[in-house]
């Protein structure tokens, strides 16, 4: 039987991308750092990383991007003078296993050389209760006596996209702890990673500088066993000591705490996220796995308490993608967030805010000169946008193809202005709208009334010249998904500002003084009121995903991708082959009705997810889930089922392409891993969540028994446990009231320390 | 000496290219047909073509483009029964000359074959006096006695780039007279051709159906020469005759006429042309030919009176640019004509006017749907857009490229409605309003109207998202040539309702109801007051050509070039090389302070020219004479000198680029000739005229001794010469009354049959 908590692996397959896709595969993380699934004794060619959160660094003209540190974590065997490697030394067994429980990583490999088998293990996890800390517990057995070496430290040759981007590497000892520090090539700011470990035998000397060589002469069949501690610590932390000491500082008290105190803490933690997070399925392995395996990878990447960090889009499994967080976080991360574990999403939420001035810097100096606040389509730690106008290679002229991803897809502002309202709405705490989040919400709807235009003759605002969801169409007029989103931006806009005054009017009237804005609220008035956007045709209910889109030609994905000339072009930027016809890279109206599934009806839903599924590409991640909550939302589960299956298990298969044009996108896919959770939770339970209100109205898929989730509102706690004829909610017995539940269409109160069930019939048991 | 009235050539190259540059050089028209510069003996290959003005067809998805007729020009010589051509017989002189002073062309060429020399000779002219005609003189002489046989007819095999365009190909004898008559693939119209000669010698019999062989025996030294006229009509005619009667029936006249009659009548045509449009130019030979070239190509390629044709962007040349009419006419043709010859000016008005319909289905297809009149950006008989989305081939993909030609370059209805309003103000002659002018002017306003955007927070009304003049930059927003030209067409739109409704009231009030128009015209108001156009910055004069235009790339043309992959590779549409640059493909504002000259001081111009010239790629034919005139306009002639012959040599030495991307561009450049006489009499002549006076302001080029032109103005017509230092104005003795001209500023009244003299230092003779 499955073990739903286990990916397991039982061969090694030696081919550079097995072991780029195993190291996506069986990455680990603790929100400040990620350390990819790869063995301890591999190196930057077999693209060992150890990518640090928020951490950023640009050599020359090349994209900046996330620092990957010295590799703290490597070990590997010496016997009889010859380094013992799954790429050189051959492999009698293997298997490596994820522990998604508490995100450690386990491995073990026989590996027979010069007439002796040798048994390698090890295990690794990054501490979730000290971020900066990872341990390590690696053993050897040899079947026969030999003279064993054991190479390990830290691995200062890195595997970098766009580096080098540490320079002056420096190694030092602290007693029996190295220390490697170095400094990043644009702000020089120190990485520091100090390593120690605890072993009984042999005779230790240094070799080759940042890594120590034990020997000792190893007795048939005995295991012998190390412990490795290693920290990194870096100036871009908020801390008080220097990154250098800390490091070596965080290394000192993990030896004295030992493996086991520092296992246990992990442990803990990782439970207490379980206990939040954790999605049941009953009767449907499959599902199960896939669906923990999403969570898990939410969990890993969430950031550190405090770190006001967010999440990018390929989490912390390497540097793609410039390592820069999109608008996947706020649309296809957060909901998982805010609905089971919000002080994570306070982070993600913290960082716009603290990001907000380089969204300003963008309104400012892109196009015409905006007000208001744009935010980066690819946003680091400054908010300034990392994305390029030239972001796509061309394989057939090697030429950097221009896209208008960072100038075009204003859909970004509204997309966290609605996070940062959709917080306030379900957890009732207005301190985020206080500290920033209003002048965030104001500045985002500024910045569409400087977008937006006036059309006299038909009395109504619009927004042109955009990218919607949709890559492949560039600079459209009137995407439905992006005015909806500025429609509802001004909404929350006008809305906050009515909050703000009959609750905070001291902290209102500051936030209007100093943004300047009085003059500016009654327009957000008339904008909300008059912005155009597309509505479903009356007969067919179709909503048209731009200006234009229906006279396009209708062509079948299968006849465009035969017209390719090299297997990597891009299908957009404007001369791509998709650009003149109705093929979409991913959901845009779809991705609409999911955001705003209040406003449409379920014919709308039905006509427009049968008219646009076939002419879907799902070029992007974000699109399958999208596709899988709007089928669930009208009825058609085995559809809706196929397409969650495809979003839960994008990053467990790992079978994504790894170019789009000459870009090396291979990482993993945290919003999709949201979207698996979007499509079991909002999809499948029929959770929709307000600020009066928790609806559900399941709809379990025919092979479910049973689907269990927890849901955290108003700051309390509640598990939900849907059957296909009944929901189970139970509130937590600390929670401060009663909550309003709404379970097909019949009110719920749901009491602390109390249980409800109601079935289907509508009788409350 | 030069004769610059003649045009000669005195050797043959025997390759296509030059074969194919000549036939372009050396090419006579008449209105109604071109005949391009090739021998007599010279067939498909070599890219004869009798091409017809106004007659379109379209085969398959081909382009649609002009017809070619059958060619009723050919003759063979067969001398011991051996055909005689250039291509493969041997050339021992060869001498060809075009005849500015009547569109005759003239060749001469001795051949050796045999062990004997022949020598063939003959011309050609098609009637000015009767469009339907064309006449050849040809004769043969051989040096010793020889069988010879003369094949004449109508040549059947035709060179099309997108044909074959006719089809059943029928000849038939009427007594002594050839006809060919085929049918259309598109309309199923017929196309005739009716050819007949004059030849007192030998046998006569058929052969290869539609030519015929006369066989004698030839004396030695003796000269035979041969007249054949041949006639083109079609049902595209608007004549009573059918095509195939009316042709045989042409053919019959000219032949009782005989050839000195029928070229009697052509010359007193062509006498008559001159005589209103030359312009000499004193002290420069290579100038007054270059010059007097252009004008040429401008009077063959007139539309013949009541035809409502217009003149395309290739003129009679061949099928170039599908035989379409761009603004190129309008902006850079009709001056000339409007102010030497304005009966023709009317005619390419009245095809605006005919085409308004095609206008308006275009403004309802494009986009979003519009209002008014949409002119095609490549019109043919109807007035629809000729212009295909993917209208350049991409040499690296062979693909073609997605542009925005047709539906993004709205400056073409404010050109035609400027155009359209230049003829009243310039002639005094409603008539044209009244007859279709007035309604095309306000359907081109009523389309920007609804084209345009306001923006509120601006209180300013915008045109976005178009392609200016310069064709590298597509989809740019507020470029201020086309929102000058926007805000022109307002206040024409204006101007024209205010003429109306006082002058002609009843007929005001019709146009009003039929266009159910009356509550829009104060909104044309509103808009020609609110609508941007950029201004020049107070500091540098600097008029921004888009809105970012300024945040482009600065480079060099020659470093853009070197990027190249292919040589024909397109530097535009959205991808290509000169796109994020400030490399311009051609006059663009400097193409505005042409035509807005009144409005801009000099100080703007010098400004604006000195910094878009080295950036301006001139990719473009109608680039140089912008860049000639505005420079006069400042004063530095020698440049305006260097861009004057630029333009004006264009089709003489025809050394341009014959492919644009993978399309076929080869064949003349009418809007640079028209350039030419706009350079001449604008820029060096100083000419400007409005309703109230004609303004001299000359500023001849210091090797000039003298410009003598002639101008119509308000039905009268002057001789006007320029010297260094002085300025005589001669009316016209039938002249209706004194008109007001300004000479260096100074009132200068010239009276009918009145000569007047003004000198620089300011006292009138």
């Amino acid at each position: 039987m499955r073990d739903s908590w286990k990916i397991t692996g039982e061969t090694f397959s030696n081919d550079t991308e097995s072991i780029m896709r195993n190291g996506n595969i069986y990455q680990i993380a603790n929100g400040y750092m990620g350390y990819r699934g790869t063995l301890d004794e591999f190196g930057a060619e077999e693209r060992v990383a150890v990518t640090l959160a928020g951490v950023f660094d640009r050599v020359g003209d090349a994209w900046r991007e996330p620092v990957n540190a010295p590799n703290g974590g490597f070990t590997q065997v010496i016997i009889d003078g010859e380094p013992v490697s799954a790429r050189h030394t051959a492999v009698l067994r293997h298997s490596q296993t994820l522990n998604l429980r508490n995100a450690s990583f386990e491995r073990e490999t026989v590996y027979k050389t010069r007439g002796k088998t040798v048994t390698i293990a090890s295990s690794r996890f990054l501490s979730a209760q000290h971020p900066n800390l990872g341990v390590i517990r690696y053993s050897v057995r040899c079947d026969k006596a030999a003279d064993l070496g054991i190479s390990t430290g830290i691995d200062g040759n890195i595997w970098d996209l766009n580096g080098p981007h540490l320079g002056d590497l420096r190694t030092e000892r602290h007693e029996d702890i190295l220390l490697v520090s170095a400094v990043t090539s644009e702000a020089s700011k120190i990485v520091a990673v100090a390593e120690g470990i605890a072993f009984g035998v042999g005779r230790e000397r240094d070799c080759d500088g940042s890594l120590r060589l034990v020997e000792f002469a190893a007795e048939a069949g005995k295991t012998y066993s190390l412990t490795k501690f290693f920290a990194v610590h870096t100036e871009f932390d908020r801390i008080g000591l220097a990154a250098a000491d800390a490091a070596v500082e965080s290394v000192r008290r993990a030896k004295a705490l030992g493996y086991d105190a520092c296992l246990a803490a992990h442990n803990d933690c990782w439970a207490e996220k379980w206990r939040l997070c954790d999605v049941a399925i009953e009767g449907d392995e499959a599902a199960q796995q896939a669906l923990r395996y999403s969570i898990f990878q939410l969990l890993i990447a969430a950031p550190i308490a405090g770190s006001q960090n967010s999440i990018s889009a390929r989490a912390l499994s390497g540097q793609v993608y410039k390592g820069a967080i999109f608008w996947d976080t706020e649309m296809f991360m957060l909901p998982f967030f805010l609905h089971t574990y919000p002080e994570k999403a306070v982070e993600l939420l913290r960082y716009r805010i603290r990001t907000l001035d380089g969204a300003r810097r963008k309104a400012l100096t892109e196009g015409a000169g905006f007000k208001g606040a744009f935010y980066a389509w690819e946003s680091q730690e400054t908010g300034d946008d990392a994305c390029t106008y030239f972001n796509i290679g061309d394989p057939l002229t090697k030429r950097d193809l221009r896209t208008h991803f960072r100038d075009k897809q204003v859909h970004v502002s509204g997309d966290v202005a609605i996070a940062m309202w959709e917080y306030f709405k379900l957890t009732g705490d207005d301190s985020l709208l206080l500290q920033g989040g209003a002048e965030v919400i104001l500045e985002c709807a500024r910045f569409y009334y400087s977008y937006a235009y006036f059309k006299k003759d038909k009395n109504r605002y619009e927004i042109l010249d955009v990218i919607g969801p949709d890559e492949y169409h560039e600079r459209v007029n009137n995407n439905a998904f992006t005015n909806m989103v500025a429609k509802a931006t001004f909404e929350i806009a006008n809305a906050t500002a009515e909050y703000l005054a009959q609750n905070h009017p001291k902290a209102f009237r500051a936030l209007i003084d100093k943004l300047a804005i009085a003059q500016e609220l009654p327009l957000f008035v008339d904008a909300a009121k008059l912005l155009y956007v597309p509505e479903p045709d009356p007969k067919t209910g179709l909503i048209e995903q731009f200006e234009g889109y229906f006279n396009l030609t209708d062509t079948t994905i299968e006849e465009l991708k035969a017209k390719k000339i090299h297997p990597d072009e891009y299908l957009g930027a404007g001369q791509g082959l998709a650009v003149p016809t109705k093929v979409i890279k991913q959901a845009d109206v779809v991705m609409m009705l999911n955001l705003f599934k209040d406003r449409y009806s379920k014919e709308v839903k039905r006509a427009n997810w049968e008219y646009y599924e076939p002419r879907t590409e799902h070029g992007s991640s974000l699109s399958p889930c999208a596709y899988a909550m709007l089928a669930a939302e009208f009825g058609n589960l085995d559809v809706a089922y196929r397409y969650f299956m495809k979003t839960a298990k994008i990053d467990l298969e790992a079978r994504y392409n790894i170019y789009v044009g000459t870009t090396f996108t291979g990482g993993s896919h945290p919003a999709a891993n949201g979207g698996a959770w979007m499509a079991a939770v909002f999809g499948f339970g029929g959770v929709s969540a307000d600020e009066t209100h928790v609806a559900i109205a399941p709809r379990l898929y025919r092979n479910w028994k049973s689907l269990r989730f927890n849901l955290a509102y108003k700051g309390d706690s509640f598990t939900v446990t849907v059957a296909q004829d009944a929901v189970e909610i139970t509130g937590a017995a600390g929670n401060a009231a009663a909550r309003s539940f709404v379970v097909w269409g019949e009110a719920a109160p749901c009491a602390p320390g109390k249980s409800l069930v109601i079935k289907r019939d509508k009788k409350v048991a």
